[in-house]
């Protein structure tokens, strides 16, 4: 099968107006009227709220308006809707973490809005807090939400396959341990930011910085107690996101309800120490996994508790546990499974969705295993991996259906190309390590809602300009290319002719949002849907206009042409016109819409929840420094399999970016929650992985071809980060001899442990 | 038939914001970076640029940049393409009328940029100039443009029917007259306005007054040298239009070439003075017109020659022509036509398209001699006009075929309903009078560009909310809410659950633009056709999920129910959810392209160039002061063929603001134009008729129900300011017993003529 568009290095057409600074980020955006909003946050975790006083805010020159709960009718939202955007309310008088909105203001200026927050006065009646699940579930202890009589969360992920305790029982080797995974946070450049706008008629425009639009539409609908149909939703260009826009905030509820009491139009925009406190994290959880293999390496079971520490509300950060089990289960072939969960409400800050969740945290933990079972069997660590490794035909415990699968290749992908750069010697006081993880991860689509769709509209003018329509949300991450790409490849258009409309809900067709690596396989299948559909009517005009049989025609780099005489020929713009400018003309036009033959997860948590299933293989050479700590990573190999590449560059691209957000994840983030507290809300404390400190990275894209994706194409926005951690410790461990169960693995961490081993070494037991 | 929502009186759905001020209009836009554009025009009409110094200009602070016709690529636009936007460049070194634009300014605000524009100084050479198409004719006069060798425009209305000649010497009565009619101008509330933005791929984006987007699309295009698939046109909300947005402008243009020139978005809006000066008028011309009648009244003949002064360059407005002929062949059978033009360059203003145009201009004259006649002849002037009236079934001398027609009852309800109010006496002083006259106008399309189509896609939600993509242009005329009574109605849900998406090119599907008053009819099919085409989905989908057959369902009032048994019924948006969620959902998509069953005219000015034709005819009550020549209006009657009344709230809207438009034509309004300057560019000046001076109106709709109308409907935009000035005009000479022939009949008219017809009544001859 060979290509004009598809497969080539395309740069992200957004890229050029990003580079050049036109691109009109929300934050950039004005509307006429338009009032400018601040929000008042609790100053301690935990308190009941005696009295707010708003008057002093009120009386400031430029404020238009300030709203409490009392002031205002909301209604609950988030996951398990046990959430008010605003409170302090009837009903919910009580603060419960650090992020809680009191009141918010709507000002002439923003200054002038946050003055205005400062003049509020607020009394609270402090409460004894939680702050760790332990804590949070001793008797007595007192609770996040009191009407529900107990801090354990409704949510309980529980899954079992096969015998488990006859896996651990017959076991040459089992291994155990406790994996601790901190809070981290998106840190977008573009911060959270909101737009509402009400028409006279009670309709409601937002512009939002969400994810999944459609959802939201529905969210938000209900938390403002009307129709969904009256609310439109614009996603204009964001700085980041990461999976933050997955859930609805108090940011969108409470521009919606500033904005109906001023009677105009209000925004409000994260400043950066609020986007640190108040945007959503990575859930922190520790996970208990016990691994068991005979004494071929071969798996025989697993067995993982996970504790969720799930902050004041629940959000879809909460079901992370869902992924875990995923990958739990699916990582490698294990024929026995167990897996649990305890999810428990405390006095912090709760979390979101975050690029690859829950994977990452699993990975962590199950690849440290793969390699502490290899060293207990004696058994070279990519052997064990490869003996378990996930084949195409497989179906997993969780029923999963594995219809295309190139994780061998991609683990001799990885350790081939890393011995190269292994061999050299480290430099003095250093030692050098390498380490290797894989990953699983859907690919075709997740069905965690009752539908995984997206629809397409594909218009074709007569200037030979073809407007696709998509659901699909462009976050960065170049679904706008790549979606371009397959329209332009199978229409035989060229490239620059396709353009991509993808930012209203009244505009374009539903989709389930950017989420689970989903857009190039789902929205793309769609688009192409479209475009062959678009493709067949203009062959049938093309058939009229050139009077040939249209199953003779071909559209080729802009011209239909009689297959086989590329002589008679007409461009296809001429044939568009042809069809329109004439008695009874017509419009080409095409619509379509996709829905994975995927499934949700029944009760038992089994299911086909993707229509194919993404692998990598991620190798890491690291150097550690005796004296100080210091891990260096020096050069990451990544090998994926992503069915085709539809567009190598923007696929490397994605990889580059997930390493760079798991190095982070692995050795510089966090984000410091002390009694419910976040001490570090700043670029200056919160260490990104340095961009001078980015090792060489060597991307490897092993085409599987998928008979379901489009082009063959699988999802792989998330591969790159979800594997990473796990290959850095384990180099680490590679070259020092230290396993570390918790992250980041900081230079203090490194140096503390190395202490520590000297000195066991030293005292003999 | 009975309806839902056809039929209601229904308040533009456009209002509320409007009335409440949350409308955000062209003008209240702004981008981020935007600069501020302001355009120098010319001194003088006629002049030889000899130099331009912009030094001044560029030094002043927050001036970004300055273009002048050497400073940028343009190329020619213009029906004709005659017309540069830039004056004073390469090969078109002159001005050739007051608004001639020969260099722009961007700056950071729009008091800098007309500061600026200031400072730019311009060396004139004078030329001699030609203001009347008379002397433009002359031998040895200037030419406007001396390449052409000649200011005769080369465009010309020829038509030829039946034997003239012999009708009207078998003629019982001829009457022959000139009719001079002035240069009015649209005088929108929203002035003229534009921004450009341009994308770092070469694309351009423009938010624009047009009512005809995808002309505009094209036609920018070809001005600036680009390919019409890199332009995308907005159309916000405008504040005015009534054909002014029929063509491009130099504005457009201007402020497209600045934005390139600046590399920031560009917005130039006209003030007060400058959309007087600036904006199109409609057509000034001279039409001498001869009728025939036998005895009984019969029309034999008629014979019409119209001199049009075309202003320095072509426009959409020198087509006028077109639809003067339409009139003069089709207001009232007639069966020996002839007709013929003289368009003429001169160095005035050049005119553009205004509501009904060309039409009026004809109906002054036409109606004016069938009174004339009918006095000539001893005939009841009503009974002359229903002798003369077309009827269903007739063709007429274009070609025309008249599917509905009830121009009859028209007459007989203007009649009857006048008579009542004019029963009373006048007061003292004054002379009553009633005056009549009918109208002829296209009511279902006109097809004067290759294609006359439009195109709908409509979505469905989950909400149940229908998103009608229409390529319709909402200009204040209501389409918006019409086309959504027709999904509403023919979809059987509720009308507040349609939304109407309008204003992005690269959005809403192909239509020719809002003019010849088509939307109604045009766009309504389109719609119409899109709903029954979704509603089939639906029925096919509701079909399977209540288990009844498709042929058995039906959608009422937002329930699909099964014929016969109301109580088997389900709520509409939950087939469309259990369609949605369900493995291989769907989404509800449909579209429509409908092009009407109309043609071009041939060569000869022959063809059905509609689908349905309108009719209508107005009364007017008057009294004529005998001391000041004062005229007031007291009572219009309108009587309208709409085929049927879709909306009768907007249908009257639409006439009673045709019929203060038509009051102003008629009695007060006059842009006064002298040796090619604007006399009087202010509203203190240009006397808009007052609001306190409206008359009663009665509106009558009268229903014929057209074969191919949407519902029946057939379209009437225009339809309440065509006959308006002669109706006044009769009036006027009923009273007292005066023929204008010129317009407005301003008090100084009448007091003259007053004045000398007492003399001469006191000097017998």
């Amino acid at each position: 099968m060979s290509f004009d568009v598809i497969g080539k290095a395309t740069p992200k057409r957004d890229g050029l107006d990003k580079v050049t600074g036109r691109t009109q980020y929300l934050h950039d955006l004005t509307l006429p009227r338009m009032a400018h909003g601040a929000i008042l946050r609790t100053e301690v975790p935990h308190a009941r709220i005696v009295r707010i006083d708003t008057a002093a805010a009120e009386r400031l020159p430029g404020v238009i308006g300030v709203i409490t709960a009392d002031r205002v009718e909301q209604r609950p939202f988030g996951y398990a809707k046990d959430h008010l955007a605003l409170k302090g309310g009837p009903g919910n008088r009580k603060v419960r973490c650090i992020r809680d909105e009191i009141a918010a203001v709507a000002a002439e200026t923003e200054d002038i809005a946050q003055e205005a927050v400062a003049l509020i006065e607020v009394e609270y009646e402090e409460l004894p807090a939680v702050f760790d699940p332990a804590s949070a579930l001793r008797p007595g202890a007192p609770l996040v939400h009191e009407e529900m009589g107990t801090n354990l969360v409704s949510l309980r992920y529980q899954f079992s396959h096969g015998d488990v305790e006859a896996g651990f029982a017959r076991a040459a080797a089992v291994v155990e341990g406790t994996y601790r995974l901190n809070y981290v946070t998106t840190a977008c450049l573009g911060t959270m930011a909101s737009i509402a706008s009400w028409g006279a008629d009670g309709s409601l425009t937002m512009w939002t910085t969400t994810q999944v639009p459609f959802l939201y539409q529905r969210d938000l609908a209900e938390a403002l107690g009307i129709g969904g149909d009256r609310v439109r939703v614009i996603q204009p260009p964001v700085g980041g996101s990461f999976g933050r826009g997955l859930d609805l905030y108090p940011i969108d509820i409470i521009a919606a309800l500033l904005a109906r009491h001023v009677r105009r139009p209000v925004k409000i925009a994260f400043e950066r120490v609020e986007e640190f406190i108040a945007s959503p994290t990575r859930e922190p959880c520790v996970i208990h996994l016990r691994s068991a293999a005979d004494a071929s390496g071969r798996l025989l079971a697993r067995d993982a508790r996970v504790v969720i520490d799930n902050g004041a509300y629940v959000s879809w950060g909460s079901t992370t546990p869902y992924v875990m089990l995923s990958t739990t289960a699916g990582l490698y072939r294990c024929p026995a499974v167990r897996f649990d969960t305890t999810i428990v409400y405390t006095n912090n800050p709760y979390s979101g969705s975050m690029r690859g969740y829950g994977n990452l945290e699993s990975t962590f933990a199950i690849e440290a295993q793969m390699d502490d079972l290899a060293e207990r069997l004696g058994l070279d660590r990519l052997e064990i991996r490869r003996r378990n490794a996930t084949r195409t035909g497989d179906v997993n415990p969780q029923g999963n259906v594995i219809t295309s699968c190139a994780m061998t290749e991609c683990l001799d992908t990885a350790e081939r190309e890393i011995a190269r750069a292994a061999a050299a010697p480290a430099r003095p006081g250093w030692k050098r390590g390498v380490g290797f993880a894989a990953m699983f991860h859907v690919a075709g689509g997740a069905r965690v809602y009752r539908s995984d769709g997206c629809g397409a509209i594909l218009r074709l003018d007569d200037f030979g300009k073809a407007s696709l329509l998509t659901g699909a949300s462009e976050i960065g991450q170049g679904s706008e290319t790549v979606l371009a790409m397959i329209v332009a490849e199978e229409l035989g258009i060229p490239l620059e002719r396709v353009e991509v409309i993808n930012s209203d809900t009244s505009v374009k067709p539903w989709d389930v949002g950017a989420h689970a690596s989903r857009t190039t396989f789902i929205a793309g299948n769609a688009a192409l849907q479209a475009a062959r559909s678009l493709k067949r009517r203009l062959l049938a005009l093309a058939a009229e206009v050139m009077d040939e049989k249209a199953e003779d025609l071909e559209l080729v780099s802009g011209r239909v042409r009689v297959q086989g005489r590329p002589e008679r020929s007409l461009p296809y713009e001429r044939v568009v016109r042809a069809g329109h400018f004439r008695p009874g003309g017509q419009a080409l036009v095409a619509e379509a819409f996709y829905d994975p033959p995927n499934e949700m997860l029944s009760k038992d948590l089994r299911g086909n929840v993707s229509a194919a299933y993404g692998f990598a293989a991620q190798a890491a050479l690291v150097e550690v420094s005796e004296e100080t700590g210091e891990v260096r990573v020096l050069k990451i190999v990544s090998a994926h399999d992503v069915g085709r590449a539809l567009n190598p560059m923007a696929a490397e691209g994605q990889i580059h970016g997930g390493i760079h957000m798991g190095l982070g994840y692995a050795l510089s983030e966090e984000l410091v929650i002390r009694e419910g507290r976040v001490l570090n809300p700043q670029f200056m404390e919160y260490a990104l992985f340095p961009a001078p400190d980015m090792p060489e990275i060597d991307v490897r894209l092993i085409e599987t071809v998928d008979e379901s994706g489009p082009f063959g194409a699988k999802g792989l926005g998330e591969s790159g980060v979800i594997p990473l951690s796990a290959a850095i410790a384990n180099a680490v461990k590679d070259a020092i001899g230290l396993r570390f169960t918790e992250l980041p693995i900081t230079p203090q961490r490194v140096h503390a442990a190395l202490v520590a081993a000297r000195s066991t070494e030293r005292t003999p037991r």
